[in-house]
């Protein structure tokens, strides 16, 4: 009985541990944090960013795709994702499936807004849950033409 | 003593069930999953949407409301939910309410983004729990003028 | 071995109030609820919102400053809180932090888009969570030239 409830919450954590591997994505991406970043991936992790970026394998690939382009790329960001949904595949391989919601400006000055869907697998391995991979449709990625970004004085 | 703790957990559950509920309403309108779509109302379910759109009751008028009436309507939408603020009604019954942020392409041509409430009535039957009702509460419904949302190419 | 399980549960339990927490102080603020937005803090709590709108201290300047101060500043609004990440300190202290995407139309008629981040220290005292701090800092704060938000007839 007790054993039955331990599993319960053991997947139960297991879903906070997800959002909170998905919120870690954003908010290392856009307080532009490489710890927090890349702690969120195993070390054999897949990034599939796709066009116009690429696809990056391998946490040191990933790193430097996050340090010498995308950060380049986006003078400011701000990632929000909502509407995880998580399928499990027995105790250890969960996948999860959420929006994003991006509004920020690139490094031409342009205000941008784009939506965005991810795909992710997570694995437990030695009891910790990471991203073994990382998939991103983008359904639209467009110029916020007339409006400029930028923070209180 | 193990009995009150796995009050505890059903409930913890049930959260996460009215969030997967909230997320495939999501998910199933915008990729056009209908079967997703669908999974989540119980047959006598009644969705509110209120002007321009209307009120739909049952599971079959709900469907053919999604495919006649909203899908022409938009060429291409993303729904974002956050804030989803549950209060149980004994064990089986439950409302939540929460908000939700819209872009996407109307279908002439526009862009446009809106800002709404969803009020849902959870119900659990058999073990299983579904929506319904879901009343849509409108707070701006606005083209994006000069705006064009793409996908990168 | 019930001990261990329950003090998971009760760390579970906390996660869904903070998310509670942070998702009232949305719909209390954007739907005008005082009693909803009051029963977020405690009454010795520091709302630091920072320039152009200042830092408040205590539940009774907390409220002047939302009837008084803000709630005029802002015709309408749409708060979505995401992203939320916490950190326990021990068991009745966390700190949470989340992303927000506002949206709404001040009181000179401008639509606005407004990017933040909550910073919060929770505070469990008598078995209850309330905000003992909540810090914004925003990202961008910007006028939506050439939108009009507004409801559908």
């Amino acid at each position: 009985m007790t054993q039955a409830l331990e599993a319960r919450i053991d997947q139960l954590e297991s879903r906070f541990q997800f959002r909170d591997l998905v919120s870690d994505y954003c908010h290392g991406f856009d307080k532009r944090d490489l710890g927090r970043f890349m702690a969120i991936w195993w070390p054999d992790a897949v990034w599939e960013i796709g066009p116009p970026f690429g696809d990056f394998h391998g946490a040191p690939e990933i790193s430097r795709a996050v340090t010498d382009i995308l950060w380049p790329a986006w003078l400011q960001s701000s990632h929000y994702t909502t509407n995880l949904r998580v399928r499990f595949e027995g105790t250890d391989v969960a996948y999860g499936v959420c929006d994003v919601d991006c509004i920020g400006t690139t490094s031409d000055q342009q205000a941008q807004t784009v939506a965005a869907t991810y795909d992710d697998r997570f694995e437990r391995r030695d009891g910790v849950w990471k991203i073994a991979q990382h998939k991103v449709t983008v359904h639209h990625f467009s110029p916020l033409t007339g409006i400029t970004l930028s923070a209180p004085k």
